[in-house]
């Protein structure tokens, strides 16, 4: 049974692999833990992914789940962190983008920072869409037809987007507050993005 | 005076950051250097740049001009190299992407590999052009307009790329073809897509 007001009785999946950021993983996780929601760590792989602090060796998770046995329906939400290897394996990983593709489909909340909406570029997910990324990444973004905006966060219709590291206290303020959100409050105009 | 049959009495200005691929740069600088050319890195900073091997630590090489000092017309073509921290940095740098950007403007041969073509659609280079990359940037070229081969090496018209390490050595004799080239060789249709 939901509680709609908290995270409580809702999962979020968490889509990562090898150099993913380590703040923009821990930080949300933490963020939707305090909350009361359950996080999984979704990827291409069992055992465990490493995470960096830029260029230099980071913290490691253990994989909850590999993307070809996650079902998107036992989750409320998705997260993809940066760090520039981990999006850089997802992107042509054609499960991982199943996998985030469902929950525009279903008008879920998608959260996503730094070099993370790559992952939604590959996907074919950002035509369209009101977003945020990293510098670098913003002139592809543009490229597939997203409307890019430089701000700590942009969120258009549950579709959260962040900068970078420094984002992270508004991007945590603003996943937590998607997150708390009832399934039923999911904005039609999310799905339509995808659906269209 | 210029050695048109070979590469003596041209310089390969190779523009790089720090987390370059470090075969990516060091095996097509031997190349050159083989064939009797000079070799300079260009970089966003004086001092050193560091290698990585994938997301392993790698060899470092001293940079020999910070590029708001270089003048393209010192050089006779470009090379950049992948690694992913490395145009991750340039491809924001305005120095960096006009120094690209001359190249092209002069018809002049540019050589890239992996996720070095970042730097050239950041730089608003690649739309027309038949170009290759390392996968996860496949779809980045193409929503920029290029026309994306799978294949070793591609050569339009000067500019040749390719898609990963594995493929220096189709890389290597090509770049080593168009840099032995006299400069009157090149072809118009290398500039038309800049300048059009």
């Amino acid at each position: 049974m939901e509680d709609t007001a908290t995270g409580r009785g809702k999962k979020l999946a968490i889509l990562a692999a090898d150099g993913f950021e380590e703040s923009e993983l821990f930080s949300p996780k933490e963020e939707i833990e305090k909350l009361g929601g359950e996080v999984e760590v979704i990827s291409l792989k069992s055992g465990e992914i490493k995470g960096l602090k830029h260029m230099e060796s980071g913290k490691s998770i253990k994989v909850d789940k590999v993307v070809s046995d996650a079902d998107p329906d036992d989750y409320h939400a998705i997260l993809i962190p940066g760090g520039l290897f981990n999006p850089d394996q997802l992107r042509t990983d054609e499960h991982a983008k199943r996998f985030a593709r469902a929950f525009f489909e279903k008008g879920k909340p998608v959260f996503s920072i730094c070099h993370g909406p790559q992952v939604l570029i590959s996907a074919g997910l950002v035509e369209g869409r009101e977003m945020t990324s990293v510098k670098a990444v913003q002139k592809d973004l543009e490229n597939a037809g997203a409307k890019v905006r430089d701000a700590e966060v942009v969120n258009d219709n549950g579709l959260v987007t962040s900068r970078n590291p420094d984002d992270l206290d508004a991007f945590n303020k603003e996943i937590g507050k998607e997150f708390a959100l009832d399934a039923g409050d999911r904005h039609p105009a999310h799905r339509q993005g995808v659906l269209a």
